[in-house]
């Protein structure tokens, strides 16, 4: 269904009826009315409360039917029972959006649950949109539109900018505007989805990405509720060119069980759910701090091409703090050229030259110096942010005015640099800073992490290219075995180690002499998914005695630990060379569909949760990116004298599966090829285990 | 030497002169007079400068020898050339310490390095020490002393409190001064080091460990200058129950230069620095932001004996974000006892009471249910700290009062726990809370970091137990080759593979029907001591012809690489079956002596750098604890289904090569032992590698 006339009713209302309005300033249908007032908001406000004529001074009416007009979007401030009755009026009416704030919905459990389904179809019928119920509302700071309660309001109203935030969680929205306020940011928009009966958190950002007013969007969320919608306004944002910040949290297991408590629905896996927002160009983040910090260096809209970073300094001590910073998050600080040192060097002797810039104190005093310093990072060092640490005398008063007309001009020279200045102070003087232009921090090492953020805005990720799956895979009609696993993979080119499935001892060493010692046997069952867990897997077989031996000794094992199995035979399989192990895996997210996972085996995923994710499918250049991204990834490389391994033929298997995963559709509850071995000439799955959901019941077979 | 009545005089004097007085205030012989006048100096200034009578309203005397009395401290703010004469005069007069702002000493180069060690060497022979060359100085809140020219004190006057500062750095000393000063936190002193000539940095941290005005210690460093004596600075720290934060820069490259540059020495490692102050007790930091948050947390002197972490909220997606966060970095937030949970829930039918504990927005309009859920968490959570995320709500001028008189009996009531609000709003209204002892942070996962680190510091590190190392060992007079360097490790009991040296392909051949095939061959030359690097090893030979081929081919190996190396034959060795490959070494740290690294072999070290560093000697338990310390332990302790290996075989290995390290004296560069195979019964060092250092000439061999 298509929002932007509906959302745009909701969210910048001309008129706006307020259902259940009282004169009491506290309460939950006074307040918002108290607040637009206060802010002058420059649209209607039609009060509707059966018992008042005026209510804060506004004509009130007495019911929505009265209505002098159709209004563009209704607050809902009655209780649960009379909200059907509500939005049944309203869409009489002709309104078409309401916020809901009344509570008593799916939050209260199971009764609530039916009771907002029941009411989601009624508004459906009428042709009303709902934000909520048990939502803390919206704000529109640019046209003094208040539709919350909040009392964040109480110690002042939002600046306006060009923040928007989008929540999950009213309280916490709430709370990122009032930082915002308290660090002097400027919001556009707050939109807190509460209970998401209708209208998501993914509506919101998508509508942020189209609205002029936002230049970033902040959005805090628990849970996934429609991830197409999310994907789709992820991809709107970065077509825009604005900048996501996203705090997901529910990570940990307390966490996920708060979650699950507070928004009654379920947390995706956190992992995949950063891998595949981060695939759509949101920037993940785990704190408000950070996400306060990086909307701040971002707001100014200055993206510069160039990922580097020159810093000025007054303090030795600071630049290497610095320093160490940038290294540790992966931003350049390459030196100046040499001719500019050596400038630098004539003017001030004793400086550092390099980067950091260390100016020295000298230039507490003497604030050409820093413009000097300054200018020649720009200019020589091509950097494309400058972080200059002043500390307090930025702050001081008797200096903040020199130091703001030094670096004035060059603010205006450079218009697509970031410039950013450490320093404390009063909130007045440095204030001054941020109105030309010039941000400032307290931290140094929070500086440098926000303009890292925004210098890697430059070049988001491109769109995934995602090749044709081509025809729907046939399925076997239940779970195939490792050898007709094997066999489906290496129709789709994903190759496997040569082998034979044999019915018994004798097949095992003719096999064994056709394929050439030293091989290994496995046994082969459809019942027996994890068989090195149970022992029914021999390596390094070097002739015939071993493999009858191996052979007796797998089947005794089969018997002892899954009695009831169906026993197919045996895998015999020629012994790799030595390789790197790697694990490569699809499995189908309930959020987001087949995802991929790729990962040095063994340790790697286990202890350190190195790997890497991707939405299915995906071709081999991206399958390339996603295997070196990993931490581990210089082991393929040729780490330690070994040598590399067939990155190409590593890349294209990945890719494959992905698009296997993609045409085999939703009875394919997931692969594993565990392990892969990577050779320098190849790539082969030693493993392959595939498993199907059963029927009509998709994620029911996961393990 | 004994520095205690010196120090004191230097930073706590009861009458101080200042060489170079200025009526300038704006200069560095003036500032410092200005600011005692303003601050109430409770000691006697006494001016020095020949050219006045009196210098900003104070007698002035024309030379040093002219002083009334003998000055417990000088401020020397007079050209480096005059610097000699002035220290000269000062010792006639019986002044025992000085703080030498001049610059223009080592800082600058060679000469300046050499004019340095001159005004030393005078400064000793009259009995005067020295704080500096080039230090921006000293402050003593309490005393309102100022031998500083900072101009840090034009904003303000620090405010009085328990934080000491002591910073090798003049202008970051007084960037974390003035942090502290503008967050409201209270100092007692500031220490600035400079170019650390004669006091540095650890005398600073001494003297604050036994200040009984300083109850917990900041420290800048890039540079350790004296190990021992900073080592000695920590311990006393410790025993006095003060924390010390260290912000050791010049970690990165870029740093590290930079380091290098700003103060004339060299900067150590830093994984061995962050290690061994880590050993002694300090916690090692990154950020000045996090330096303060720590600071302020634990100056209240409060440290809570349970390391729990009990959440109150009025925003579910506040708890979910805290969670997280605690999760991330350790701390446990166990749930609430489910009687006391039951009871929360007749109290308020709609909350979440396990842990976070949401008292939701009711608690907005009702602090009863803030202070019930709140006692609930003490009472019967026996959390050691308490985080309430209030948010905006707190700094509600409206709430604030109420809020503050709903907590202030059980922070009386609970003095032993931690208690702090996640809150915004202004300075002034929160500074009430700030002053009834409950800690204010804005941001929700600082306070979960500042809380967990003050709750860590109830069990600091226990000092390191230390075996006697016994007598000195006799290292032979060359670099032994790898049979020598076995034989002598296992008189110290470190065991390696069974294996024989021979001297050709028959001995070879013999050997290994003597030991049991399969085996292993590797060449023994003291000239090659990496034999893998140039393929002179072979694993895995099974028969008396594979031996007699390997052979061949790594004499062939050597005499094409290292064509003058030595050859002592071939050692033949057993192949060991497969366990888990670790390292361990121990080389001379130029700051901290000899100091012993595990890890897990290959990637773990050289991908992650997941070691474990100490200084040797230490015991087996000290060993456990190490190799328990890093990341991947879990595979040691037998994950993904192998067995464990034998832990206290390993760590009576570690602990005993800390022992060779210590008996071995410093012509020992190094011992690398790599692998180590770590087996479920027993450890034995696949290879061992001694390195030791040219004669006279420590360290030069080091690789």
């Amino acid at each position: 269904m298509t929002l932007p006339s509906t959302m745009a009713g909701l969210i910048a209302p001309r008129a706006v009826a307020v259902i259940g309005a009282s004169d009491d300033v506290t309460r939950i249908g006074g307040r918002p009315i108290a607040a637009m007032l206060r802010a002058g908001f420059k649209g209607r406000i039609l009060p509707v409360n059966p018992k008042r004529d005026i209510v804060q001074g506004l004509t009130c009416y007495p019911d929505i039917d009265a209505l002098p007009e159709a209004p563009d979007a209704a607050l809902i401030a009655v209780p649960a029972a009379l909200v059907p009755e509500t939005i049944e009026a309203l869409g009489r009416r002709g309104c078409k959006a309401a916020t809901l704030f009344s509570a008593g919905f799916a939050e209260t459990g199971d009764e609530g649950d039916q009771a907002q389904r029941d009411m989601l179809a009624l508004a459906r019928r009428v042709g009303v949109r709902l934000l909520g119920p048990n939502t803390l509302g919206i704000y529109n700071v640019g046209i003094g539109y208040y539709g919350t309660f909040s009392s964040s309001l109480d110690t002042g109203l939002p600046i306006a900018g060009s923040i928007g935030i989008a929540s999950q969680s009213g309280a916490f929205g709430a709370h990122l505007g009032a930082l915002a306020r308290d660090r002097g940011l400027g919001c556009s928009v707050l939109i807190t989805t509460g209970n998401e009966a209708d209208i998501t958190v993914s509506d919101a950002i998508r509508w942020m990405a189209e609205d002029d007013g936002t230049r970033v969007i902040c959005a805090y969320m628990e849970a996934v509720n429609d991830a197409p919608a999310l994907l789709d306004a992820l991809d709107a944002a970065r077509a825009a060119g604005k900048p996501v910040l996203v705090l997901k949290s529910g990570r940990s297991e307390v966490g996920a069980r708060a979650a699950a408590s507070h928004t009654a629905s379920l947390t995706g896996d956190a992992v995949v759910a950063d891998a595949v927002l981060g695939e759509h160009g949101a920037i993940m983040l785990r704190d408000p701090q950070s996400m306060m910090d990086i909307a701040y260096a971002a707001s100014g809209g200055v993206r510069p091409s160039r990922r580097s970073l020159g810093v000025i300094t007054v303090s030795g001590g600071a630049g290497i703090v610095i320093s160490d910073e940038a290294e540790r998050i992966g931003l350049p600080m390459p030196a100046l050229p040499d001719a500019a040192q050596a400038r630098l060097k004539q003017v001030l002797p004793y400086c550092a030259p390099a980067n950091p810039l260390d100016c020295t104190a000298q230039a507490l005093n003497d604030p050409s110096l820093l413009e000097t310093f300054t200018r020649t990072a720009l200019e020589d060092g091509g950097y494309g942010a400058i972080l200059c640490f002043l500390t307090y005398v930025a702050g001081s008063p008797a200096m903040s005015d020199r130091i703001l007309q030094a670096i004035l001009p060059l603010r205006r020279a450079y218009p697509d640099r970031l410039i950013a200045f450490c320093a404390l102070g009063p909130p007045e003087v440095l204030r001054r800073y941020d109105q030309a232009g010039i941000l400032v921090f307290d931290d140094p090492c929070r500086a440098t992490r926000a303009l890292d953020a925004v210098l890697r805005m430059a070049e988001p990720p491109a769109p995934t290219s995602r090749p044709d799956p081509g025809p729907a895979i046939a399925l076997p009609a239940t779970t195939p075995d490792e050898a007709a696993s094997k066999a489906l993979l290496s129709e789709f080119g994903i190759a496997s180690t040569p082998e034979r499935a044999v019915a018994d001892a004798d097949g095992a060493v003719r096999a064994a002499e056709h394929l050439g010692y030293p091989v290994v046997l496995k046994i082969l069952s459809p019942d027996i998914l994890h068989k090195s867990d149970i022992s029914a897997v021999r390596l390094n077989l070097h002739d015939p005695d071993a493999v009858r031996q191996a052979h007796a000794e797998i089947q005794q094992a089969a018997a002892t630990h899954v009695p009831d199995a169906r026993i197919n035979g045996v895998l015999v399989a020629r012994q790799m060379p030595q390789g790197v192990e790697c694990l490569m895996g699809v499995h189908r997210d309930p959020n987001f569909g087949p995802v991929a996972v790729f990962g040095l085996g063994g340790i790697f995923v286990e202890l350190l949760n190195d790997v890497a994710v991707r939405t299915c499918p995906f071709d081999a250049q991206t399958a390339r990116q996603m295997i070196l991204s990993i931490r581990g990834a210089a082991i393929l490389q040729g780490a330690r004298g070994q040598p590399p391994v067939d990155l190409d033929a590593l890349s294209r298997m990945l890719s494959r599966l992905s698009v296997f995963a993609a045409a085999a559709g939703p009875r394919l509850a997931s692969v594993d090829l565990n392990p892969v071995l990577a050779l320098p000439d190849g790539a082969f799955a030693l493993d392959a285990v595939i498993e199907l959901t059963q029927d009509g019941e998709p994620d029911a077979d996961r393990s």
